[in-house]
């Protein structure tokens, strides 16, 4: 496969994030257009609306980003990466429509604007998560995304494994358990392991399947691909730590959304379990274990090494 | 390919509709199970429920029905023709849950026993339809459903196409507007075309595309897959305009659900366009259209030509 990733040392990663994101947004808007894809009989404006709405327009597109540089150490093109990177982010927005539903976590602002249910409506909102949901399989299942079918196939189950009742959705789902939605109506006091698999499930997952779905692309020998999902899978716990850092220190205006509402809905968060300076440390320990897990990687990497770190120093 | 399928002209149509829908009951009890796929963390027994709730216990089966007598045709073994049929009945029930939610056609029971929103709670109803409709592209995807991972990719774009914002998601955004649910609050009077392009969308997508993907499964070559899927086109009209018979003639415990609901919610059909006599010669036109299709079979297609009578006389 031939590389059209020229390697510049000193491309800074905040560079390299924005470029990413450009591209992503570029993508995304072509894939949430009016046009019909074969198959297709219409799409619907207000639907169509709907998940550009929840697509669109913001975000730092970390998930394409790790995909498109784990694709990278293997040459993989950057059409390739990048459209492989818009169906983890269009996964990604499903899950933020539909976790921001009154039935889940009942929030009227992301990214600094209304949530989809709020500029729309709930049915609405559902169908439009729903939509999302589909298209990345649709996108993964193209032709266009990758010549070989066994890879497409491969992508299409990495990211399902991710998504579904045994990931991401799964912790979403131990998520409302834990802030007492169901039975007794009483938060859990949940244990710091109990944490760390609700969190693993609900954001860990698609981070670590971002970076293995780039490691597939390139067609990964197997020690490699260990290595980078053991490098994801540090990452999206330092990452998830560090949102929980932000809740408690961070500014409703930094993020766009509202603060300290874990701590005011009783979450399970690992400032709770550990402390903010425990915390802390944990978000230090789990970034340096995800640049140790890249060691076999030369230069070529050093990217992803500032990836993790960024993860975990970001302040939004 | 070695074919498990004996052919024996005297298997009535019942017999064979009974036969698949206990093998799928079965299958969908094994993926529904609380043992863990490769990749996956955990499975929260309550989402597992909820799952089981919404996909396992009823209903006629009719989609993977028809993608295994679609498979037939070709001689693909049962176990890979399940599976597949199996990926799509998991996408039909995540849209029966999504649509029964009060956001959506808020209905309290399907197949006379509570939906799983009022069985659960509407958190759960949502993420248990996230959870079905991502399980389906991970059956589809999975190596023991196809060895050809170019199969295997095609089958997740017939079924992402047929489901998302072009095809049913599309369809049930329709139905919400042509009932009035954003604006002005009036349900509009749709006209014949739009009510079939809405149908076409909404039930005929997921029903082309299950005889679609017994024919992919099959390596059907292009005329007989076009066949096959103008077939699958007709099938599923006729089986609407059954259904929108049926929501006028059938009483609610035939249906296991509330009827006349259509007309209480000035909802868009060809009993209304059409009338009730008018909506039954078009049925029957649509049924002998879908039998005309396989005019290139021989005798190995009549199940099928019986599925299509079926769809459109059936009193359930």
């Amino acid at each position: 496969m031939s590389s059209s990733h020229p390697r510049h040392a000193d491309d800074g990663l905040a560079v390299r994030l924005a470029q990413t994101a450009e591209a992503i947004e570029s993508l995304l808007d072509g894939l949430l257009s009016p046009d019909l894809l074969e198959g297709e009989i219409a799409r619907p404006p207000r639907l169509v609306a709907a998940m550009r709405h929840g697509a669109l327009g913001g975000g730092k597109r970390l998930r394409p980003f790790l995909t498109v540089e784990s694709a990278r150490l293997f040459g993989v093109g950057m059409p390739q990466a990048l459209r492989a990177g818009a169906a983890v982010e269009l996964l990604h927005c499903y899950s933020l429509v539909h976790d921001d539903l009154p039935a889940m976590d009942d929030d009227d602002t992301r990214r600094g604007r209304p949530t989809v249910h709020k500029a729309y409506d709930e049915g609405t909102a559902i169908l439009a998560g729903d939509s999302l949901l589909t298209l990345a399989f649709d996108v993964m299942a193209d032709a266009v995304t990758h010549p070989s079918g066994e890879v497409r196939a491969a992508l299409v189950l990495a990211l399902a494994r991710a998504a579904g009742l045994g990931g991401m959705a799964g912790g979403q789902m131990l998520d409302l358990a834990a802030e007492g939605r169901f039975g007794s109506g009483q938060a859990s006091v949940l244990g710091e392991a109990e944490i760390r698999q609700l969190q693993a499930m609900k954001t860990g997952a698609l981070l670590m399947a971002s970076v293995e779905i780039g490691a597939l692309l390139g067609g990964a020998p197997e020690s490699q691909l260990t290595a980078l999902k053991r490098y994801g899978r540090a990452l999206g716990a330092a990452f998830q730590v560090a949102d929980d850092i932000l809740d408690v220190e961070a500014s409703p205006e930094q993020l766009g959304k509202a603060t300290a509402k874990d701590q005011d809905k009783g979450k399970a968060t690992l400032v709770a379990a550990l402390g903010l300076d425990g915390a802390k440390r944990e978000r230090d320990r789990l970034s340096e274990e995800a640049v140790a897990a890249l060691a076999g990687f030369g230069a070529e990497a050093d990217t992803l090494r500032a990836a993790a770190r960024f993860a975990a120093e970001r302040k939004s």
